[in-house]
């Protein structure tokens, strides 16, 4: 298989790279090949001045079924019983879900079907999310004896402590309403509306200064955090700094004289 | 009284312990003894690998109502205006509390009347919880002079912080729908449903390797006091150990050929 | 401008004071002037026995617009640029809004119409919020090159993560419905029953012990930023302080004698 081929990336004229999970045979699945895809691509994505943003999506009826358990299976072949194998994937997934966190650009799910176990995490790391209200999320470890403690990470940041006990106790299915309700997703909408509205959102926020947004996605988690009183102080050094910037100036003075701001990385 | 008297356990072949409060006179209140009561049951819960899953119920109309005030105002009495007693209530409060956080059996609350101060943190401090569509919850405290303080560590790690601070400010009835909106429990139900409720969540989660369980509970609260990158490592860290334990092993093998896990303690 | 114009106090006998912003011809702008007298009116209510619960309203249709723009914009005259005065702006809002937190009486904030920017953040800040259903919130600095940064510190403190990012990285308005949905706010209610709705909240509160609200008030947000543990030793050392206070006696000798307490304070 070719690099790139199980995911898609494709950048429009806006600055909206979509990058589309492209393993519908495997359901998407985590598997290393997929791991490294998506690494690089958040990667190269952060350090590319032409995207502003990114929308995750996903080709085939599954948004992404978590990790590749046959791969996983296979790993227990080493002499070690799989523990450097195991070790290896964990550090890989849990660098791509960091990634997407600490990628300056903004980055929007848009999620079609069933996102369960790291698939819900995927989910669950980014920014923004949007779902088809046929979507469904899970964290369904518990049913085979490997409790989804890694998406519970992610999950835990997202919704409230009994909404993910919930998930991760029973392994049931959350519908995408519920997931709305909860604060999984932002929304969902019908199947044929989703990547309209993936894309409308996507723009709105592409036609933001791109230095703007990086400083405030990195200085929402870092603040996150951190105390009141320390994520004041370290809130306002950010605040002052981002006034002293030129698409600051530039746009408070459009905002003043009532005209569009032109960014200086647009 | 004798012991066990004013708690109830009753365990059934699938390893669901179910714990009822039975001072229905005194609405359940955690009185010294309650308390005893609780902490003992909870920790031996821990330790039996018949347990698998607990319910927390209650007979009569009350859930319960929190403290026992008389009792705390016999305290007074000492030399030091109660300050020892006090503090003792307190500490074996806040080790029941805790108690509950820490057993790894998950535990779910089955909330049939109000549940006011200690009995809504009781009810807080469960890893889920479900209620009669009758059931009310409130932190009264402030009421008689005494701020609901302790609730408050579990109430403010249930819900978000504006409806924490209504219900602890005012001290009003939150009804059970309002209660599972803000995601105090976990859902609501008619009380003719609740126990059935409660029950077939019991049983779904029993039916899971108590290995799993236990290693996916004890994760999750760890992890929520860390930062993100902590978090990762350390759930990567259990993701490993778990993937390497036997029923790990067992139930992926079992997914992959399609037929039913036996766990090692089942 | 004379001291007290743009701000307005009102105690009432209840000891209710109302604080109104009055600056409707700048929308209410937090301007140096505006944080100057709201830091001294939230330091001097929090010292004063007189007063019991503070609301925080404002005349005109905006409840507050941020920062003064053109104030920030002729700052950037000084010879570094304008950074020392934004560094002193900076400072000034953040000490009011955690000067909001740190003040030992309850405060709601009565929105009557748009609250953005720096006005989001004044509503976070507050311990209640009530809305008219005709409000709108939002964080509208990405369109100006200006990342919120510091009023996501007191949003990201009230409402999930995915609803946080979307006001901050989108910029869009949030109704006041959707608003009491994510917990910025505690409900909305009807423009015309609004004054009624905070002052039935205000006086409910003010019927309380100011002492137990004050000890309450401080205890709940210093315990959230502490671990399970830390939080359960902080707070049961507040309950057993707070059972030994005079009002804490009253109060449940008068609910044990079914009788009205009498406040010390009162």
């Amino acid at each position: 298989m070719q690099k790139g081929d199980i995911l898609l990336r494709d950048l429009d004229a806006d600055g909206i790279l979509r990058l589309t999970l492209n393993d519908a045979g495997r359901r998407n699945a985590l598997s290393e090949a997929m791991l490294a895809e998506l690494g690089a691509a958040f990667a190269e994505a952060g350090t590319d001045p032409a995207v502003r943003v990114i929308i995750l999506a996903a080709n085939g009826p599954a948004f992404c079924a978590g990790h590749d358990l046959k791969e996983m299976t296979a790993g227990r072949a080493g002499p070690d019983g799989g523990r450097a194998y195991f070790s290896k994937v964990m550090s890989m997934c849990s660098g791509v879900m960091q990634g997407i966190v600490n990628c300056p650009r903004p980055v929007i799910a848009e999620v079609t079907g069933i996102a369960t176990a790291a698939g819900c995490q995927l989910v669950a790391s980014c920014d923004l999310a949007i779902a088809a209200d046929t979507a469904q999320f899970s964290t369904p470890g518990v049913h085979i004896g490997l409790f989804c403690s890694t998406p519970m990470v992610a999950l835990s940041r997202n919704v409230n402590n009994k909404h993910a006990m919930e998930m991760l106790l029973t392994g049931d299915m959350t519908p995408a309403g519920r997931a709305a309700e909860i604060g999984l997703v932002n929304r969902c909408v019908a199947p044929e509306a989703l990547q309209a509205a993936t894309l409308e959102m996507a723009r709105k926020i592409a036609s933001k200064s791109s230095m703007t947004l990086a400083t405030g996605k990195r200085a929402f988690y870092a603040q996150r955090e951190m105390t009141l009183s320390e994520a004041y102080d370290y809130a306002s050094g950010v605040m002052v700094d981002n006034m002293l910037a030129r698409d600051a100036e530039e746009g408070i003075g459009a905002f003043i004289e009532k005209r569009a701001p032109q960014w200086q990385d647009a």
